[in-house]
């Protein structure tokens, strides 16, 4: 069975994300159709063509945020059948290696094994999908261990965002952290990824949540959905680490680096109490950048630790974070502030880019 | 009241370790009079006199492990009187601050609180006691919340140790990394150290421990306290993390730094598995040098964490060790390898500088 898709694609780095036609072939053993009814816009996709990413392997369709229904599924597939409502997950998880068995890693051996199998082609020659998924197509094949099944009574052009950002997010709250009531968080980025760390410190309980990013346009959307004090540290008169210190009595229980950059995540460490400051590096540094940290700063107690995708396990425990969301916990909608058609894609991740759109979500 | 001790002393950076005679005040309110029975040397006292050390106020007492016996105390002092074993400890633990009350601390407010108190003197100008405690004199003054009262009936000469390395490695094992049994645990340096973090893997249940030294010498003691890997980077042939990695089939689920330099602060991060690893830093890295990471190999699910004394409590949790020493659990005796007397102490330190000893202890 052959396919013809549209997806959303690099074809090299410094360029802008174009959308052409491709071939897509059916799901073999082991692999399920999935027709994408939306995708969200996440920055790790512009770092296939915004410079920041060392990759070869052009062209790329991009993609590893969304939601949709299964079409058709290969043989052996036997946990979803067409007409269920899926959610396709960058991190497999095949429930058999040593981490899938751990309650305390959601980094499936899988995901670190590359698999030769392409099913997007053009032109007859096999195309790479960004995590083998490649969400910006309307339909993708992947490997049932990469397809999260969920309630059917959610909507797909929200819950879309919740494999990435709302995982990430969240998860590293309430998973990786394990935020406690009454504490004290400082998130630094208020993008797609920092907002949902809010959500996930706001249902922890936490009491103190600083919010802290140098667009003063994020405010209104961060206090929205939990933050109790908005920094900006370009008009910041003095220290923010200092300053940090001073509104915690001290020093944050938890702080979460959403941006990727070296010194915010010395930041993030040195804005934390000393004795259990615990803070999640999320935001991925650009290309070969490394932490250059302060070693007293991590041996007076803290703990630097990093997440991915949350700590959720995609399949098992992704719709946990789904459940949130129906019972009015989680509040996504608010955080997607444009809808857009796939061929808008390119202005789609210029909004992203200058902090213009908080998430950014295709329907197809 | 004024008494002549005898104390082993720094008088400047890049120096030997002297000894000389000290006027000592008795205690005062809430202090302590303590006539040291046993002291252990530690790499940390070289630092007043290696040159590692930013410091300025010399002449300063060393010393910061010991046991002894309560001589006097001052008024107000109630939870050990004169005729008590005790270990004096380098942080206190007031029992009523933030720290003091949380289970994720051992990090009193106190510690962090300079005391213009100087129980010693030299020619009626006060001297600076290191950690406020300065067990190379045969008599301290300390503060009753730099007290640990524990059992009659272990030799002093020993349990010295424990108030530090013991402490440490032990701690870290036990209370910091929580090392679980079955799982596989390196140690970077195997002096005081990281000796007892093997103790400490073998009392938890790890099978698998690789010790790592340079120094060929130390891999018999190592072995006889738990280790079953011994590696010298020196004649191993090949790259020590892949190396570790191998032997622990993809990666070590804990490592403890216990020497202190960045490349092998990054060695010990790396060694671990993705998912789960955690890394405890406990060596001081010297002077300004600054531990430098990939930011993927945090990201992948690791957690590097530092440790201050092992998080153990120092009044509260040190007698647990105390008694896992009693118990014939905690072989502290085979970490002793030398006994001097005090007008030896240079001879001391040079051999753990040399890598000679394993632990020294005075004898007063």
């Amino acid at each position: 069975m052959g396919l013809k898709v549209r997806a959303g694609f690099a074809h090299g780095q410094n360029t802008q994300i174009e959308v052409d036609d491709f071939d897509l072939e059916g799901p073999r053993e082991g692999e399920v159709l999935i027709e994408l009814k939306a995708a969200g816009l996440c920055h790790t996709d512009m770092s296939f063509f915004d410079g920041s990413r060392d990759w070869s392997d052009y062209p790329i369709i991009l993609g590893h945020e969304g939601a949709g229904i299964v079409r058709d599924v290969g043989r052996g597939v036997s946990s979803v059948r067409p007409g269920d409502h899926v959610i396709p997950v960058a991190i497999p998880e095949c429930g058999e290696c040593r981490p899938c068995r751990s309650s305390k890693s959601n980094l499936c051996d899988q995901y670190f094994i590359p698999t030769p199998r392409r099913p997007f082609s053009r032109a007859g020659r096999p195309v790479r999908a960004f995590c083998e998924l490649g969400t910006f197509s309307n339909m993708i094949v992947v490997r049932e261990m990469q397809v999260t099944k969920i309630r059917n009574d959610v909507p797909l052009d929200v819950i879309c965002c919740i494999g990435c950002a709302g995982a990430t997010g969240v998860g590293s709250a309430l998973y990786t952290a394990k935020v406690e009531a009454g504490s004290s968080v400082v998130v630094f980025g208020l993008g797609g990824i920092g907002l949902n760390v809010v959500e996930g410190a706001r249902i922890a309980g936490a009491s103190t949540i600083i919010g802290i990013d140098t667009n003063p346009g994020k405010e209104a959307a961060a206090r929205a959905v939990g933050v109790t004090h908005f920094i900006n540290p370009v008009t910041l008169k003095g220290d923010i680490v200092g300053h940090i210190r001073e509104l915690t009595d001290g020093g944050a229980d938890y702080s979460f680096e959403c941006v990727g950059h070296r010194d915010l995540v010395r930041q993030a460490v040195e804005c934390t109490r000393i004795g259990w400051g615990t803070i999640v590096s999320i935001g991925i540094l650009p290309g070969s950048q490394e932490m250059v940290l302060r070693p007293r700063s991590l041996q007076e107690g803290r703990h630097l630790t990093g997440s991915y995708l949350g700590n959720v396990k995609t399949r098992t425990q992704l719709p946990e974070l789904v459940e949130l969301y129906a019972d009015g916990k989680l509040a996504l909608d608010d955080l997607i502030s444009h809808r857009i058609g796939l061929e808008d894609i390119a202005k789609g991740f210029s909004m992203l880019h200058d902090g213009v759109a908080r998430r950014v979500v295709i329907e197809f």
